[in-house]
């Protein structure tokens, strides 16, 4: 097969991903967030943010591992992030990115798998970032949409408060705007 | 107001993206895509194909062109190709690019407008390429999907032709191998 007949038939299979539905819902919809449009819409926020990270970053190689990071959802599924992920989930998304990834011609699939696992780590600079932009959307989707998914999974404050302090990680400046939004939520009565 | 509040004012407002319908629907799903999704899969597809431009290009600002080139949609709406844009269209595209983007803090918004422009014009070597990859997924769409868009609208194999030809301005290659596809589906019937 030609090789970029191999790059469209990925192109056609991550498609998939548009079907994935999350656990929170864009501000001002009544449906869930599906991984496609979240993955577009935590690039364009990362991209804009860039500049409060705590470290340097590299915003074009946090882009990409934003436009890949949830390839592995195909096979696995979306987590809350409340939840935690176990190690068999873990093993099933790593699994999922590769199977997609080596769908590509040969060689291009290392690039994007050690990025996946860079970011899944979240030990460099790039990932830090990346992994705290990630974790952006839904807070607003919650603070914007009268905490719904909280409500439905019983997420108390302080689960919220200690789960996404990791923001903190990728960048303070972000986390103390974002921690001032959700003691307004606790106040507004939302967040309990 | 913070410059942080305002990026996330942004980010919430630009949200309206996942409820802006195209005139498609992806590989396997009964429902119409939508602008944000499109946006995700155009970076990803771009990112893959970059090295069949015909030039060479900046990948990472081809990426940030496809991260907004839709974003005027909001105040304009969606406009399938085949009907192309009529100049008021255009105005209200760019208009409504220009508001979402001014609702960054200071002095952010010019190098995103100007990469708006840049993409809208097509005429570098990295708003080829990139034009040339926003027309590959309704493409796949249709080749995928009976033929549904071409069906609803009445287009004809001569127009398909003749508009996505301008594919080859950004990769010859890749209009080469789509080429032939669109030749396989005028066999099969599902494009008259």
């Amino acid at each position: 097969m030609e090789d970029i007949e191999k790059i469209l038939n990925f192109v056609v299979e991550i498609e998939k991903l548009k079907d994935i539905y999350r656990k929170t819902k864009p501000v001002g919809l009544e449906r869930f967030e599906n991984s496609a449009e979240h993955s577009w819409h935590v690039c364009l926020t990362a991209l804009m943010l860039k500049d409060y990270a705590n470290d340097e970053v590299d915003i074009n190689r946090v882009v990409k591992m934003l436009l890949i990071h949830d390839l592995g959802e195909f096979d696995a599924g979306d987590t809350i992030v409340y939840a935690g992920q176990t190690d068999e989930d873990k093993a099933k998304e790593a699994a999922g990115t590769s199977r997609l990834l080596n769908m590509l011609p040969d060689g291009m699939a290392d690039e994007f798998l050690e990025l996946w696992h860079e970011f899944e780590a979240g030990e460099t600079a790039d990932s830090r970032f990346a992994k705290a932009i990630d974790r952006v959307p839904p807070l607003l989707h919650n603070i914007h949409g009268d905490g719904h998914s909280w409500k439905t999974h019983g997420v108390t404050k302080e689960k919220v408060f200690s789960v996404n302090q990791r923001i903190s990680l990728g960048s303070k400046e972000l986390w103390s705007v974002l921690r001032n939004k959700l003691e307004d939520a606790v106040n507004a009565g939302i967040l309990k």
